[in-house]
């Protein structure tokens, strides 16, 4: 197959093994084995979101996409994450072989991982945190722009200016995130300098998305505006600007502090939001691109139109 | 020429008379005519920055550029600018042929503009303008995201995300602002769907800018994080972290409102940066892509680069 073939040797499909160089973004209560594997299965890099699993709940969803798929996928870790030290211990026994670790030092698990034999690559937001990978030996770095959806830098950077920053200071493969759910995106990325592209939001609202489906209608709602970047406090975060986000911004005006806004948001917020579907008090975490989301196709679908239309804007310019 | 020959079906290069899509943003204290002749001598569209002039010295930018070029050259007008109706009468009177309007209602002057037989081309942050400005008569839209230098949007959509909205729900010209600087982000640009780009922070770090060579070597010397898009409640502008940065952000600590602000901001703050080189007490207006910015060319040079990697990076993907 044609495009396939023009794949081939891409720096992203060579690292991983894959056909097309499009990663799934590993999002908390949205991306468990079905979305992964399906997105494996598709040719491009499906990712288990561990941030909202225990380590027992993840080990099940490991153990279901390896009998799901054939194909490389790997788990996304934010580094954060209190039962690190389990997710890790789970994710080398059960033979896992990519990594993509978030929000959190690369130092810390690069080598370890390495040495058994996992591909490792990290999420960024600057070039400085790019090179700080770079020197703790990961095998690939995302950056991630301003408009990508979830956690995020502080500096707000936007994928167009952070890609071509990063293209020209760091020497391993790069993956482009924020704003990219099209061919057209995906094209611009590329243009822009990366090697491939990590697709969040277009995957949250798929078919195999383990998102409640009120969490998938409110994003095919969403238009342009929905969503904004707000608890810089505590840790940065974009989000539908639901009634939760509302009271956000009144304790802002009543200068709350981070202890205040850590006590608003409290426990479990995305959960009810993206996972119960509680759209009024549940924190509902997507990128800026939700607005050009408007259906709920299956993750196959998302590969395969992503691709056409890569090349057919590619042909077009 | 086969760059000049590629752009000839382009509906941008068609519309003004120009080689290539490329317009050189009407920027205050950095395009007079000196800039707006040189792009528009190199093949681009030279546009005077009217906003900080006054209705005499406009008048004199635009006699001189008519005698500094032979080639399409326009005014950028910010249609909140008090003396509007100077401005305009002058536009008309000296018989310019191309107007960008923005930070305003396109209903107020887009048919005065055309029946005098210039073009019209109104800036906008959203699509929600963008189609109210299409409906308005103007023969195309500049639409400009959150990384942009100077006044900006308040709903923060990146130009990742605001461009293909854009280029799908809008039918006429469009022209992708906000984070473009290279060839690379041009491809960019286009690749979301964009007709041609508007650049502004790279050529206000050109020779023939007339800002301050201050202001010029503290674009050539900011690296990413070092602006950041504030004073929404008076109007949204994108600046420089400077001293004067830094008393805004107190400002806002102690609770700051609108009237507080504005008497913080006061009178003359971007001239007295921009162009008097005052960089502590200065407003200095300028993109996220600053950051990607080394060095004080010629804008022929500019363009000329913008145009080499263009089709560099096009032949490469």
């Amino acid at each position: 197959m044609d495009q396939k073939k023009y794949f081939e040797k891409n720096r992203i499909t060579k690292l991983f093994g894959i056909d097309y160089p499009i990663i799934q973004a590993g999002m908390i209560w949205c991306s468990g084995w079905e979305l992964a594997s399906t997105v494996s299965n598709s040719g491009g890099l499906g990712l288990i979101g561990s941030g909202s699993m225990y380590p027992d709940i993840l080990k099940d969803h490991i153990k279901k996409c390896q009998r799901a798929t054939e194909k490389p996928f790997g788990v996304n870790v934010p580094l954060l994450y209190p039962q690190i030290e389990d997710h890790m211990k789970v994710i080398i026994d059960e033979g896992v072989k990519v990594v993509f670790t978030s929000a959190g030092n690369p130092a810390t698990w690069t080598e370890k991982l390495r040495s058994n034999g996992i591909k490792v690559c990290h999420v960024v937001s600057s070039v400085k945190f790019g090179l700080k990978s770079q020197d703790c030996g990961v095998d690939a770095i995302v950056g991630e722009g301003f408009e990508a959806g979830g956690h995020n830098g502080r500096e707000e950077t936007t994928t167009m200016c952070l890609i071509p920053d990063l293209a020209e200071q760091v020497d391993i493969p790069l993956i482009a995130a924020g704003g990219i759910g099209s061919g057209r995106s995906m094209l611009a990325a590329f243009a822009l300098g990366a090697d491939g592209v990590q697709v969040g939001s277009r995957f949250a609202a798929t078919k195999e998305s383990s998102g409640h489906n009120n969490f998938k209608e409110e994003i095919v709602k969403a238009k342009e505006g929905a969503t904004k970047l707000t608890l810089k406090e505590i840790t940065p975060v974009r989000m539908i600007k639901n009634q939760f986000f509302e009271q956000v911004m009144e304790a802002y005006k009543k200068g709350a502090d981070k202890e205040e806004l850590t006590r608003l948001l409290g426990r479990g917020r995305a959960k009810k939001g993206m996972f119960e579907g509680n759209l009024e008090e549940g924190e509902l975490e997507i990128g800026q691109v939700s607005s050009r989301i408007n259906d709920v196709p299956s993750a196959q679908q998302v590969v395969e139109n992503l691709i056409r239309e890569f090349f057919k804007v590619k042909d077009s310019i």
